[in-house]
């Protein structure tokens, strides 16, 4: 039998492990940043009335263009979007492997700030773009001139920013992200996976799309609309950007079920977004009690929080999972992200996390 | 309004247009090899209760391994495969896509033998792998020695074999698989889309895994199982080759709703399948009548039939949707390829024939 280090693997995946979290079976999940809202009952409904409208048709292949969900996106988003300014996959992750293929890859740069989002360098570098790391200081933060001074270092194809930022959770300052919109020579992506959890006043990167023609804004149905199961990343750019990632997708990527079931959704946005409030509650629950306990706390505009002073954050990990609660451990040392769902999950952590640290 | 051109494409992605058969509204459409029967009610009953299983909970990621369903796939395929043997992704184009990211990329080389599957080239430079042309003879066959000639020549990272070929419809000498799998120095891909349709007495390439450890058999259940719409393709190969897959795919790539219609769908696989003998019997006709008029037709072991000594194709294929029938131009000169379908479709691809030739 063949073993994996006897195939021709690429180089650069030689001793590399497959992305993810650990899959554990705890009865309180809080480490994928998932919403921990059950989908409700008349979203059920809808959902399974779209699909069952799907069934009958399932020989021919679903729309490719997406037409009709891209509208249906579109007015969600609103800021005077249509359809031709969006464009959807299965997930962001597949919306972020399209624009590398499109305005990354061999021979081309693209700069990010971790700690973030840890897929960008991951679909970076699995479509044989270089990565370069610009860093956050110390306290996480992004300065304009750090940004700046980065972009002009190193002249990159694509700029990815992330805001609200994962795993810190603080949203970027405007001014941050409107001077790299303003001074990269490429594409400028910003990750808004979790900005339906943004404070009060937070503003989108949708607004400057009509002054920035390379800025792309990415988004997730699987977060605020509970739909992680259901894999829907979408973006929102001119529309050339839209024709620029129709050149690079596969034909047919998203099924007339993916199709149906997103526009079902979106037809109940306002019952599936009821949670985002509740979660919120949570996620400043849980910053100002771990304040409290005299941790460091990341500001979050997210459905998350992370903390650190930690003297062996690895064994606290541990320890909540001995406890019945998975947390995140996102590798930074001292730090842990959790993710803020229910009532009743922030009991049980704020529990397990006291018994973790006597 | 920023336009396409002024985007900062990748050098290679200016100029071209993006991959896909014309979408038009035509009574008869037998252009993309669809599957023409309409899923049967019992299975739409059967995915309708599976997919309503999962609404609840669409809140959570899906299982990232899909492991249910690779060991649904591997009890379809049989040949003594299992789970670990088996991997799926949203339609067999993103599994040969994730194939070229582990095997192939920047600075390796994929060798196919067109005409073929028009996705493998675009597949390749997709990922910034290398395609080399090996090219089949005038009559469209391969034999073991120019195909072995080309092995030795380009010595590939990689090699796409397709299998019955589309669009010829024919399938590959398993002496010619057999030999290319022993000689080339890399991967080997056969791509069975059609396998279910071909004539009696043909194998398939499962039946060599146990003796190449470099092979691999990719299939879809777009075609025979009519699910063109719910994006399913898997691949099947030693374990070792799903595990280096699982180092480039996107974490969650498969939508819980795609896994569980698809497994809802296995469980039905008597009834789908239950539509092939009938569009073979189709295809068989198709090819009879082509030839007793004297046109050239290539031997088919699919849902399909090229045809050919057509002195001005395009004019053919455009006087044909003048009379509702769209078919497929395929790029070769003098040459179409038709869909076998039902036998009213039949008729009227007929009917619609012997009005444009004359």
């Amino acid at each position: 039998m063949i073993e994996l280090n006897d195939l021709p693997l690429r180089d650069e995946l030689k001793g590399v492990r497959p992305y993810g979290a650990p899959q554990l079976d705890v009865p309180v999940r809080l480490n994928t940043n998932e919403n921990s809202y059950p989908v409700p009952d008349e979203v059920v409904d809808a959902i399974a009335k779209a699909v069952q409208g799907e069934l009958r048709e399932l020989n021919r292949y679903p729309d490719r263009d997406a037409v009709a969900l891209r509208a249906d996106l579109a007015g969600y988003l609103g800021h005077g979007l249509t359809g031709a300014n969006v464009w959807a996959a299965n997930g962001s992750n597949e919306i972020l492997q399209q624009l590398l293929q499109v305005f990354g890859g061999p021979g081309r740069t693209a700069l990010g700030f971790t700690p973030a989002y840890s897929m960008h360098p991951l679909i970076t570098t699995g479509t044989g773009t270089r990565w370069v790391d610009g860093l956050r200081a110390e306290d996480f933060s992004l300065s304009v001139e750090h940004a700046l001074a980065q972009v002009r270092k190193h002249r990159p194809d694509v700029v990815f920013l992330c805001s609200p930022n994962n795993p810190t959770g603080t949203a970027m300052p405007m001014d941050v992200i409107e001077a790299v919109a303003a001074e990269a020579p490429g594409m400028v992506i910003v990750d808004e996976a979790y900005a339906e959890f943004a404070r009060p006043g937070t503003p989108s990167a949708l607004t400057l799309l009509p002054v920035y023609p390379r800025l792309v804004v990415t988004r997730t149905m699987s977060k605020a609309f509970a739909l992680a199961g259901a894999r829907l990343g979408y973006l929102a750019a001119a529309p050339a950007v839209v024709d620029a990632v129709q050149l690079v997708r596969l034909p047919y990527h998203l099924s007339a079920l993916t199709q149906a079931a997103a526009r079902a959704a979106l037809g109940c946005a306002e019952t599936l977004l009821g949670t985002v409030e509740a979660i919120k509650a949570q996620r400043d629950r849980i910053v100002a009690e771990l304040g409290s306990r005299g941790l460091a706390v990341a500001a979050s505009d997210a459905n998350f929080v992370l903390f650190g002073g930690l003297a062996d954050s690895t064994a606290v990990w541990r320890r909540m999972l001995d406890h019945g609660v998975l947390i995140r451990d996102v590798g930074l040392p001292g730090w842990l992200r959790v993710t803020a769902g229910t009532p009743e999950e922030t009991d049980a952590f704020l529990a397990a996390l006291d018994r973790s640290l006597s």
